[in-house]
């Protein structure tokens, strides 16, 4: 099936979808969840074939972990399928409303985007996740994956559709794979205009220059996390230890962990030889600036590209700064606006680099790991945005929805 | 100066703009409406000129009427000002905020996006209105009007900087002009991503299949607006004569106005004689399908392109419909999800299309003319938003602001 069949296909079962209430959403999540559960063989067998496939093809170990499906990462798919239905519907809901002086009441309604298509790796439970989300939020899903999970892929929406046809209340066209793995495929999708509302691209810098070569959908980009972490000379400095390793080691691989310390030369002296060999013993990589060298001369020399490089690895580039505006300025230079987190114990500095930072989001005194759906209470995510307009930071099912205006009056005309 | 320079000084000084208080701003807002109301003459001599060219361009009346600033056209220019001045600042606004199990308290706070362009028609009061909302915001503005308003809206801008240049909070390249009127500098400010925030643009077909051609920043869209009303067999048929004549009437230019009517079949031959020949009489041409021509033969016949045309003037395109649903399907089929009324006494029937008409703003038994910034109660526009993501509908101040998630904590960290 071609990809306009299927966004076609996807614009119809949206139509049904958007008027949807919670209760027959809630059903067929359950249900979703339930035959996910119950065809687990069906699923661990297709992903053997994607990791037979992907050892052959010499994929990294990391990928390869990534990819495999084991009996608890799919428990936890069903899990958070289940909590999806638990969390509170967003559709219907009045943001705000009020009576105009001539007697109108306007209200501002949330509502389904419609249709909203997602580009994502290799994790097999974005597919099962991201499908949640767009039903309960009245939205029919395009869900196109990585070729590397194609087998999990494509037996985890098999097993999803099965399970709608059993049902009559969500049209089965709510969830869709796209089969076709070619690059015209993606094109196709970015392109599709006439169908799509919303499209995540959730992926690397191939995927995200294809999306501003090409994309005439509506998008919502999930980017890069060049994350800092600034330690302030106000700083508890036990704390600033225990933020920054935790930021950068608790899982390197993630768009939230710290890619930069900033330290105010006031405690650098202080601070950095317990953070850097704290750091050091976690198997961390440092690239300082001179002023970090003579202070731990066993870093490495941090070199300019240094300062904008996401590692997304154990590697930390740290830096002696004079002042907190010297690190927002820097921020401000080398930052990818995802997330930055400041230590300090002064109220002032720590109300102003909140408000001066430039990011999707701000963490005063604690890790930047907590840049998550999950961790902000969304129950799970569908990516993290790093732009401005319409949803920025960890996007629940609110960043599914639109907002519409409805007047309801008694005969008023305007004048 | 070219289009990077000027918004290269407009990103410094939306570093500025972006801390600002409401004092501050409100302050530099009532200076910019002092020295527009001192400088009349000079504004109008400006006028003049553009004028003169457009006469002896040949310009249509509508035209030369929508450039020529008169007195009062400019005490209500000052006006504007003012009022955005008394509006409640949307800067730091906090939208939602809780406490995490762990202690984190996360807010989600009102920030301004940073750089705002705006390209537009040529009304002058839109150079000085886009100016008033972006301070307000806490945006720098760069603005770019039509060729034929050339002189006009150098003459405004010079006025604002020169007003600017008085005081020390707000930064003079706050707001700033594009002087250059050439094709080429539209394409350079659709492609300046790496400085704009957000553009409108606010124009015709022309504009906007430059800014799908070119854009690479991101923009709302303020487009097309073929409105419907849709009249049901339900419908106090008094009421909807009013409404219609209205939406059609009032003033038949704009975007809000209606350009098709829809009557359900039960009352077409009760309803359409009588609000057909009060169009009539009101000067509307009238294109009808074969069943409003059995019951009104004075009608044109109604073409296919007659559903999908804004005339943007006095004209109706008129169809029977046999049920609400045959109305959703003609507007989702014709529409481009703008404004559309319905006039229904049944609850049920209302609140159906209200739920699930896919457009941005739905008017229950009143006129699609109040879709409007200041009928909202948002004060000024920026412009009425046509697409889903971001903004949706008028859009006033909120829609020049973005949130951001500030998380305070007590030393967290991921486990």
């Amino acid at each position: 099936m071609s990809v306009t069949q299927v966004c076609q296909q996807a614009r119809q079962a949206s139509s049904v979808l958007r008027e949807l209430h919670a209760d027959s959403k809630n059903r067929a999540l359950l249900l979703l969840a339930e035959a996910l559960a119950d065809n687990g063989e069906r699923l661990k067998s297709a992903n053997s074939a994607d990791l037979d496939a992907a050892r052959s093809d010499g994929v990294s170990g990391t990928l390869i972990d990534r990819l495999t499906l084991t009996d608890k990462r799919l428990s936890s798919i069903c899990q958070a399928t289940r909590t999806v239905a638990d969390l509170p519907d967003p559709v219907g809901q009045v943001v705000s409303g009020s009576v105009r002086p001539n007697g109108l009441l306007i209200e501002r309604v949330r509502e389904p985007l419609g249709v909203v298509a997602v580009i994502y790796e290799a994790r097999p439970n974005v597919t099962a996740d991201v499908a949640a989300l767009c039903l309960k939020s009245g939205n029919a899903a395009v869900l196109r994956g990585s070729s590397i999970a194609a087998h999990t892929n494509a037996a985890i929406a098999d097993v999803m559709t099965e399970a709608l046809r059993q049902q009559d209340e969500v049209p089965e066209h709510a969830v869709q794979l796209v089969r076709d793995l070619s690059r015209e495929a993606v094109v196709e999708l970015l392109t599709a205009d006439e169908y799509i509302d919303l499209l995540v691209p959730r992926g690397g810098q191939g995927l995200l220059a294809a999306v501003r070569e090409h994309a005439t959908v509506p998008v919502v980009i999930d980017g890069d996390g060049n994350c800092h972490v600034y330690v302030d000379a106000s700083a508890d400095l036990e704390r600033a230890a225990s933020i920054v390793v935790n930021a950068k080691t608790s899982r390197p691989s993630v768009c939230n962990a710290a890619e930069t310390l900033l330290v105010h030369a006031a405690v650098a002296g202080a601070f950095l030889p317990i953070v850097l060999e704290e750091l050091h013993k976690a198997g961390v990589e440092l690239r300082g600036d001179e002023r970090v060298r003579e202070i731990w001369p066993d870093a490495e020399p941090a070199r300019e590209s240094d300062w904008a490089t996401e590692y997304l690895g154990l590697v930390l580039a740290v830096r002696v700064v004079d002042s907190v505006d010297a690190a927002l300025t820097h921020i401000s230079r080398y930052g990818t606006r995802n997330s930055e987190a400041i230590v300090a114990q002064d109220i002032s500095v720590a109300r102003r680099f909140a408000r001066a930072v430039d990011s999707g989001s701000v963490f005063v005194n604690c890790s930047t790991r907590f840049s998550d759906g999950g961790e902000f209470g969304y129950g799970l995510e569908i990516g993290i945005s790093t732009q401005k307009l319409h949803a920025r930071g960890p996007m629940g099912l609110e960043a599914l929805t639109c907002v519409k205006n409805v007047a309801w009056g008694d005969g008023q005309i305007r004048l």
